[in-house]
């Protein structure tokens, strides 16, 4: 497949509340070309993140905003096409960060070479990328699991969620999943062996938290934030650990979120909450990935992934995100490698 | 002051919301006598503290509840009058958790002599005690505070909060303290140095953070909770660091404690909250009682005592605590040491 044009989404508008389509605008451009020092790389792959909400808000957070009217940036798996840059080739296969388009232009900053022959090239963006390394970071170094333990993960059906369940099943805890859905509960417990699972769109969690939890909770791997925070904060033990990747339930708010104050059992409980975010961790990628390789290649972490096809249906991929749709890593194929 | 009776305060029903009379009684039994292995100590100060309001309740926290129709246990200075144990001699000062009571029997367990030639004997229920060992534990090991960064603390003005603030001065930190009444304001900027100062009752507690820290916080000592610290976590920078060492704001409510989910300030800018209680850091005790008395004997670290006269008015002074009366330390003298 071969474009003569580029095609690139651009954020038009602010979302308030739940983006809609009418916050982006899908425009063709010329198919850039390399000045010295520069790569053109031909999307492959484009991820869609939960994070990419709170760029798109102007309020301070721990990335900047994106900028109205240009083309929308996150991580890419594509293959150099045009190279005018000492490190990289045609042909060679790259992830960064780029744009949500067909081409883009790198001058290189944070592109990475990855090796087709050790695993998929999509799990660059997934179990071997930014989810798998933030699941991988964040359990460990704040949640801190030891065996024995109990650990709860919320959004544990994505792909961050169900690599920190899988790992922390490799430390000897008690992993419990809070999933949407009978499809991703099953999924987490016949596949992935999670020891217990919680559907929050069918169960009382607070009750079917205090069956899966006799020992109460540990560690509290939480992607959600929001109701289900506060039903497992809520059984919390002395001396536990909170790692807050994410609070998806709040993203798309367009009021205050409003709920029970927690602090007080932190305080009860001696227990620890941190925020944080992957590239806190970057000293430590390397060892990581070299950890998160091996369990992939042993079968003792799995992933799947839940594939869009088509550039055209990026912002549906990535609204789906908010709706629960995705089991796993959420992707877009945009094309295919060049056959060699 | 010689006693033939001993008055003692029980607990006879639990408190909803705020403590009243009704939920103590005063009732006068005889002097115990020392069994082998016992000491009797005469009381000379009574420690009232907040997180005895969480012992009155029945709900789990980090200390058991106090039972129903025995006499309550807190801090206390006092005098051995009669020893059978070897480590205690009649005469010898002592501190301990001990009864609201004029004499308290004891096995010696958790009872610590202290020498009355070093610093007022009082202060082994304030700076030199629990509350000065909360703050230095928990400014140090949570908040880690560093040269240059600014430090918040609530409750500024009583026992822990005072000494939080002057150790974050000499760790040449800019320390603001937030505190209730112009009395209590003045003292802590004119006498003890705080950088800035804000007063609950009247300021506009946002506006005047936003003025009184130019550049963010970067360390929350909250012993308040509530309003105050949603407007505290609404400033944090990135990395920030939350020591909650209580929650008084929420102590004697009989509803749930609702407000804005702070998680997601956590998050943004990857902070750290973090409970605790002194007795987790017990083992670094002896290097922080010696740092203390030489900051207190340097006149670094300054203190007050609010002190009330009688057993009788024990209740009175505890109940005074949760409305804010309280500048420094609050004690009941309940006797004189014996002349020797």
């Amino acid at each position: 497949m071969t474009q003569h044009k580029n095609r690139q989404f651009l954020l038009v508008s602010r979302p308030e509340g739940m983006p809609s389509d009418a916050n982006f605008q899908l425009i063709e451009t010329d198919i850039p070309t390399a000045l010295e020092g520069q790569v053109v790389v031909r999307t492959l792959y484009l991820s869609v993140d939960p994070y990419m909400r709170g760029r798109m808000s102007a309020a301070k957070s721990y990335v900047p905003p994106f900028p109205l009217n240009e083309v929308l940036v996150g991580g890419v798996v594509g293959e150099v096409v045009e190279s005018k840059h000492d490190r990289f080739a045609a042909g060679d296969i790259v992830s960064g960060m780029l744009g949500w388009a067909d081409y883009s232009l790198s001058d290189g900053a944070g592109l990475y070479k990855i090796n087709p022959d050790l695993a998929p090239i999509s799990t660059a963006l997934g179990v071997l990328g930014m989810p798998g390394l933030t699941a991988y970071h964040g359990l460990l170094e704040i949640g801190n699991p030891q065996e024995g333990e109990t650990v709860v993960v919320s959004g544990a059906a994505g792909a961050v969620g169900s690599a920190v369940g899988q790992i922390a099943k490799i430390r000897g805890c008690r992993v419990v999943g809070i999933a949407g859905g009978e499809e991703k509960c099953s999924y987490l417990q016949s596949e992935l062996g999670f020891d217990a699972v919680i559907d929050y769109k069918t169960a009382d969690v607070r009750q079917a938290l205090k069956e899966a939890c006799p020992n109460g909770v540990d560690v509290y791997f939480d992607n959600v934030g929001g109701d289900i925070t506060d039903a497992v904060i809520a059984r919390i033990n002395h001396g536990a650990r909170i790692a807050i990747c994410g609070q998806i339930s709040a993203y798309n708010l367009d009021k205050p979120d409003i709920g029970p104050r927690l602090f007080v059992h932190l305080l009860k409980n001696s227990a620890l909450a941190k925020g944080f975010i992957v590239s806190d961790y970057a000293a430590k990628n390397r060892e990581a990935l070299v950890q998160l390789s091996q369990w992939v290649a042993q079968g003792r972490i799995q992933y799947r992934e839940n594939i869009v096809e088509g550039l055209e249906n990026t912002v549906d991929a990535f609204l789906g995100l908010f709706r629960g749709e995705n089991l796993g890593k959420q992707l877009v194929k945009v094309a295919e490698p060049t056959r060699r």
